[in-house]
């Protein structure tokens, strides 16, 4: 239970603001995380991680000398938008290119990539790395679909310290490669945790009952079983890690590997400790050399109640980097050389010039007041169904769709009224709306959301009156990116099974040389038909939660919101074409 | 909730062997806990700490270069015996004297002065000191009854770093005092804690309330009130503390202090970061400049929900201390020059030696079996009341009445029989079961029984016959021993209400030249209603639960027993002189 915070909205912020105050020897606060108090040395490459808050230490804990060089922090259980990806690691950047470093999740693999596209833009080589360590969230053939848990941190350090040795971008990227090629982990949970603000649990486990390979946000696991003995308890984790050794290594015997036992939150240390003795016991047993043992909190989930056990099997390589020093707020080991304060980086501009915006003609500047009207609509679309979203998600996602798309479409909106004001045109309105969107709502929904209107605004520019034949060819645009990003097709039971018919019907109805509100408004009706057919599919594989069955019958909450969108949206358009508006 | 262990008698000893397995770069175990694995540097005076078990880091996780030379580990929730802390003193010994710290709770303050008589026995000059930082748990003018709590780290670690620059032992004591007088804590808590293999917690808070002060094993605060924000629970922690200063301190202005916020065990790491927050912003709206803050699980109580806040208001020299590298496993600071390994200490003899016993007269030996039987009875008597004791233990203590006694006697009649199968006399066979007693029990009961049979032991000797006038006089000095170590006196309702008028009404008799056996008979029924009078007392301050007022009717838990145990022990008294059994 999570009882002391003030506005929930503002407990991620308040949280990461303590956090800086508490460790001024370690990091800097900046936009959208922390990056170290001494800077990153001129020439080494940075290696910048980060994801939701919720999890600490990861991700701001682990800033600091032999580990990352910066850390963005997302919501409460929800990614950091680009932008903060994007700033922090413009912050951490020190002359040598970045390597952006997650847990492998569907929000965080669309931020962090869409961050790393924008660093190009500003001349900043980055690369991305998702840890997969978590065994339990697919099988052996499918191991790049696995969530990263506590694997992170052994996959982060190898990368930094080899940073921290000067290797260039590429190395620093094959060495988290090999790490994470050579990192398992398993984990049990006995309960769920309780996110600020919220009166019950976000997801539960039956009372003396253990979820056997449980996600840290309520993922599938692969079956329940009565709660075992903490002896027991070590024999199961240990025996699924010894069953799955990287290809590269034959058996356990005379190997040597780094241990983490992780707490998940309320499990406390003496509770670890007696499971630790036990998985020391049954590794010496196996013959496994057990190197640097981490025992305690390095991945939490609030307070949820569980255990991993993560093993990074070590080769020489691979021994000296796990043994390299490190000083982190929530991690040491040995005595790293003290540093000298590398130079103060420059300012980051902001991603969006909130003061000036490109020239746009008068038509388009006219569209872009139907746009802000659309705009306006969504949001109080969303706004009135917004229990109603939250309720449909809960069945089979976590619950919080009504509050991201809350979030999205009011930071949206004020961004585009701003830009209006700026006396921008309807392209430019759409692209600012689309950043604020991604950038406050977080999540996976928020990056998509974000994309569509990006996407579109890219497509209408500021110069033309956007017509039928012009608005279908930037939603099939948005719905090209959102396949490509969000890597769902239709049947996934994802928006993308309401997008992809709603951009076709348009497309076909442009083409038939229909004014842009009949054809919209065709283009509604096939997706409000889409939407309720999802109620009949099976949920998307790794999205869904433990009695995910149960969503059988519901249409997907993604998908029903952008048909509510859809519908409203037409509401406001001119009879005419926009740019006679 | 704890869910994790094997058996539950077990959890402190495995939890121990689990953290010195993780963790052999820094602590070795030995008999009673750990020490450094360094060693201490010789002629260094030697910092031990300790305490019960489930309050990790403390003590284990506090042993290191700068901090503790060593830690006594009690059972959960008990002190370490006297046979422990000395055992772990004399191994961290390094020729120059220990300085033996704990936090002000009777049970420690009994056991860690009894560790020191016998360490000064030993030829190792020891002193103790215990922490009273809760400024909650006594007014000011009563300030050395305060219990210790999460002030334990600093006072540890002003004294520790005294002792790291060489100073003497009573040099490094009056560092301990300056910082104790300085430092201050003041605590909140939302729910108690649930000890190993129990199915229900320790204590409770109701749902949505805050027990202000509430002690961390359930000890009585100072009131309850409704849930507060997180800047609340700082404002009013910050408040608490800022009006009582230390005598030497005129006004917070312009003054230094180091802050720790003190999570209990299942507040997460994100609350404690929002709440310091607010907490540097008070301090610092104060004029209180903050040095080397700690936010994080210090001193914690299992999966109690709870934080503290702990000023150390800092002179130049205090802050010299606090700022000094510490290197242990759960705190580090700076960077701690490395050490060269001191010389391994010489193994520890055992306390008591198991294989010989002193020479005994032939009349002695024959009254050990006498008192072998009465041993044996009230083991019985103990057994057959176990639950009833823990019930009434219940209503205004831990309820661990009956399982302390269990431990005690059953470890007391094997040691007793050992003895006797070796020919100890009746002296021998007491005092082997007395310290037996103490070590296997724990906590208070344990240690003032152990001193009941010891001091009746060493009275009878293993010499004379034991009659009427010298077990009158044993159980006398058994009586004052008591009042000393615990600081009771008759009114406190505690087992002195018995045991006082037990020990004069059979020295009464004795003097009127009564047989033991009808001495015996006549105390034991003064005993009796002695023990039921306490039924109509108010609980001993200090003691108490929270809502200890029910506990009026109800006799006290170690006055009942000790009643049952005399009345036990006269079933098995001869009718004649002990020597002609």
């Amino acid at each position: 239970m999570t009882r002391l915070f003030n506005d929930p909205a503002a407990f991620a912020d308040e949280a990461l603001e303590g956090f800086a105050a508490a460790h001024r020897g370690w990091v800097r606060p900046v936009t959208g995380g922390v990056v170290r108090a001494v800077g990153t040395p001129s020439g080494q490459v940075a290696v910048v991680v980060g994801g939701g808050s919720g999890h600490y230490p990861a991700f701001s804990g682990l800033v600091g000398r032999g580990l990352a060089h910066g850390a963005a922090v997302g919501n409460v259980f929800a990614s950091p938008s680009a932008r903060q990806i994007r700033s922090v690691a413009r912050s951490a950047h020190g002359g040598a290119g970045v390597l952006l470093m997650y847990g492998n999740y569907a929000g965080d693999v669309l931020h962090f990539g869409q961050a790393a596209e924008r660093l190009a833009g500003d001349g900043i080589e980055a690369r991305t790395f998702a840890v997969t360590d978590d065994i339990s969230s697919a099988a052996p053939h499918e191991s790049a679909k696995r969530r990263g848990i506590a694997g992170d941190l052994p996959v982060f350090k190898a990368a930094a310290a080899a940073a921290e040795e000067g290797l260039p971008l590429a190395e620093v990227l094959r060495v988290a490669e090999h790490a994470n090629a050579r990192t398992r982990s398993f984990g049990i949970a006995f309960s769920g945790c309780t996110l600020p603000g919220a009166d019950h649990p976000l997801f539960t486990v039956p009372e003396a009952r253990m979820a056997v390979g449980l996600g840290i946000h309520g993922e599938p696991g692969i079956g329940e079983e009565p709660l075992p003995t903490a002896d027991e308890a070590a024999r199961l984790m240990v025996g699924a890690l010894l069953k799955e050794l990287p290809e590269d290594v034959a058996a356990p015997a005379g190997q040597r590997a780094a241990v983490i036992l992780n707490g998940l939150g309320s499990v406390k240390y003496e509770e670890l400790f007696v499971v630790y003795r036990k998985v020391a016991e049954l590794l010496a047993d196996a013959g496994v050399d057990i190197v640097d043992p981490e025992v305690g909190e390095l991945v939490t989930s609030f307070d949820m109640a569980g255990v991993s056990l993560t093993l990074t099997w070590l080769d020489d390589r691979l021994e000296q980097l796990w043994r390299a020093p490190a000083d982190t707020p929530a991690y040491r080991k040995g005595a790293p050389a003290a540093q000298e304060p590398a130079t103060e980086p420059a300012p980051v501009a902001e991603d969006t010039d909130d003061t000036r915006v490109p020239a746009a003609t008068e038509q388009s500047r006219a569209a872009a007041a139907t746009v802000l009207a659309a705009l306006n609509a969504l949001t109080d679309t969303v706004d009135t169904h917004a229990d109603e979203l939250g309720r449909i998600d809960a069945v089979a996602g976590d619950g919080d769709h009504g509050i991201g798309m809350r979030r999205g479409t009011t930071a949206a909106l004020r961004a585009a009224v701003r830009a209006h004001d700026l006396g921008a045109g309807a392209g430019t309105v759409l692209v600012h709306a689309g950043d604020a969107w991604a950038d406050r709502a977080g999540g996976t929904s928020g990056a998509l959301w974000g994309t569509i209107l990006r996407s579109l605004g890219t497509r209408l520019g500021d110069q033309d009156a956007p017509d039928a034949e012009a608005v279908a060819r930037g939603v099939s645009d948005a719905s090209d990116a959102v396949r490509r990003l969000g890597g769902a097709e239709v049947g996934d039971k994802t928006m993308v099974d309401v997008l992809v018919p709603f951009a076709d019907a348009l497309t076909e109805a442009a083409a038939a040389g229909d004014p842009l509100t009949e054809a919209w408004q065709r283009a509604a009706v096939t997706a409000e038909k889409a939407a309720a057919a999802t109620a009949g599919l099976l949920p998307r594989k790794g999205r869904a939660r433990p009695h995910a069955e149960k969503s059988l019958g519901t249409p997907d909450a993604g998908a029903h919101s952008l048909a509510l969108i859809t519908r409203a949206v037409h509401g406001v358009l001119p009879d005419h074409p926009l740019d006679q508006h």
